[in-house]
């Protein structure tokens, strides 16, 4: 069977691939008094009393929402709600098995983003967390942030933060190898879509003040009259304070790093060429890269990422959103803060030691078991530090804890 | 332990209830290409191509959602959507066990209709049901009758049509005890509430013409002055047509079947000796009937029926919305209809043959194995007679279906 017969035989006889399942007995009559009338109305009349102990009798504080309206999926592009959810669920089974957090696809119909906000607003009493995902640009901006000012849950676009966090870790360890700073770098980016302006805002939370930012029209600068929006307004801002003006080909040279996070052949082995010494790539176009890497290291690329499996250095944003929910969920956070996503960047990057780190080993493999284990224990951490936790846990517990409900770590290939 | 702290211990111990699991395996790289990226793009192109196979390819077709507000839960009352989480989960867990339906929770944060609504309507890409719960009336009402007509799946509203089903097939049965028939007989209810309108409605469909219904102001009549509203103006449509006026006692002279979905208390040793020969007597108030069963057996009542797993003839709603659902997802179907409710309440009540019956086996106990099946079936079958289907299953096919996936039958202790 070619992977599409065999994909679509899979779907079609599980009928999907999520269900919801009992974690007590229900076997009869005794049980049901528990689970069920009467019992049942302890914990109802616990919670009405106390609120914040619907954390502790329900499975509230284990279940995150995974919402999306079906306008950018994959690559697939705005296909709608019920064609979004096969995405969805397959999102949620990640979830659980990688960090065991429980998730449940909310495919919406409704692309309209007062709805959308409204909606989650009103789903915050049964979960979490909100793990936005496959929103477009903008809307996907203004939904995540106005949903962290309106509800007390942390909500999360993985699109964004996922992508960036693994990106910046997979920097992280590629700057170890060149020798440089972030401070002193020159970065370069390609495709100004959700995952690439959050790139671009976690590397300016890290010290990186020289980044141009491209789109379809060339370098975005400040006052440019042409292919703007809110968000790129905001970009203008903070990055590319020269005003440079010109195509990606032009703005490139001299630059440190290479983030394409926009279309197949978006790079050519001259740009890289015309890059400073020890250019490096990372080159997230799906499912085809801006550059094959071979390409690229011919040009002269010392470092070279993906969004594929098949190459070296895999972005998957697997090595982030199961462990950044697994810690926000421990200790009840009430946001995922800027601090957070750092401790994760810096939880998957640590994971390569020194004596490993090789050009083509900047990140780690997405079924390494180390990897939530570690992010989850971090981004709690941070979250007490932060003040953004409602309780109190040992970082260390967090990790042990993890480590035992990822089921699928050990079973790599 | 005592039931409360055996309760709170088994909900604190679990973290609530109901966890997400997945039904394929993740156990590595190659299984993760098909239950996620990229194989997981050719179900969603599917879905995008041919729209009705969302229910082949994804999880949609077994999933109901359990949708409540929080303002009517068990015998509490309005405790918010947080502190009836509990309860919406023991709700899922039964429409899995008893008859192998995925269900999730939805506890809105709101108690206004019209937000209810088009949050249920937005939900409705994820799911192949709905299931109204503890929603007060007369908002249930309203958000039931309008989500019927305004999406393309089952709304059911369990308090109100899983009680009526349950309880019409109690008096199906009770008539053959006492010989008499559904068009001949007088019922006085006592209740205005969402299950005691649908228990009138449905004894309607069945021929039932002299009706009354009471609430705490007495006898509902038309043209009635005080405590009135739009469904009761309704009910005086349709009942009462003699319009008689007074206290329950007054009008329960010379009834044959009494229905109480009231409050502990409300009927009288002496009102049931006012009663016609072989009274019948449904008296459902939780947790206390409104008599308890012995006394109203010394008063001269023929058969007696309760809420109470600890008496005789249970008139318990989980040998309805189990199968009925059920049936209804394994035909597709657009509602659930009153010849769906019809079909449900004679295969309930068809599976106490006639030399078993009995003044105390009037009703099977709720873990008669054989209830879900028989509904599943006759609830698919009424559906394809009527129209509502989507698609076409063997009745007997949707039976062993349901005996296979109702792991709980057989444990009864």
């Amino acid at each position: 069977m070619t992977l599409r017969e065999e994909a679509l035989h899979m779907h079609r006889v599980h009928k999907g691939k999520l269900e919801t399942v009992s974690k007590v007995p229900v076997q009869n009559a005794k049980d049901l008094s528990l689970a069920y009338s009467p019992g049942v109305a302890e914990p109802c009349k616990e919670i009405y009393d106390k609120p914040e102990t619907v954390y502790d009798y329900t499975m509230k504080g284990n279940m995150v929402a995974v919402v999306s309206d079906g306008t950018a999926v994959l690559g697939l592009g705005n296909i709608g709600p019920e064609a979004a959810l096969p995405v969805m669920e397959g999102k949620a089974l990640l979830f659980k098995s990688f960090a065991g957090v429980d998730a449940f696809p909310i495919c919406l119909k409704t692309t309209d983003v007062e709805k959308i906000i409204e909606t989650v607003k009103l789903l915050e009493p049964t979960f979490g967390g909100v793990n936005l995902e496959d929103i477009a640009a903008p809307n996907c901006f203004v939904i995540e942030e106005r949903l962290k000012k309106e509800t007390n849950i942390p909500v999360f676009h993985d699109d964004q933060h996922g992508t960036a966090i693994v990106t910046v870790a997979g920097l992280v360890n590629a700057l170890r190898i060149v020798g440089k700073t972030m401070s002193e770098i020159k970065v370069v980016a390609s495709g100004a879509g959700a995952a690439g302006i959050a790139i671009i805002k976690l590397l300016y939370n890290y010290g990186v003040r020289d980044i141009i930012m491209c789109d379809s029209k060339g370098a975005i600068f400040e006052g440019r009259k042409y292919g703007m929006n809110d968000v790129k307004d905001q970009v203008a801002q903070v990055t590319n304070r020269s005003k440079v003006e010109g195509p990606l080909e032009e703005v490139i040279k001299g630059a440190d790093v290479f983030i394409g996070v926009s279309v197949a052949g978006a790079l050519s082995s001259d740009m890289i060429a015309s890059m400073n010494t020890d250019p490096i790539i990372f080159a997230m176009a799906n499912p085809d890269p801006e550059i094959m890497p071979e390409l690229a290291k011919a040009a002269g690329a010392k470092v070279v990422g993906t969004g594929r499996s098949d190459f070296p250095n895999q972005v998957n944003n697997v090595l982030a959103f199961p462990g950044i929910f697994r810690g926000a969920l421990d200790v009840r956070a009430t946001h995922i803060n800027e601090k957070m996503k750092v401790a994760a960047v810096e939880a998957i990057a640590g994971l390569i030691k020194e004596e490993e780190l090789h050009p083509d080993y900047v990140i780690p493999a997405a079924f390494d078991e180390r990897v939530a284990p570690e992010v989850a224990a971090a981004v709690a951490k941070a979250a007490m530090e932060t003040g953004v936790a409602r309780r109190k846990v040992d970082p260390e517990d967090v990790k042990k804890k993890t480590r035992r409900l990822a089921i699928i770590g050990k079973s790599e290939e």
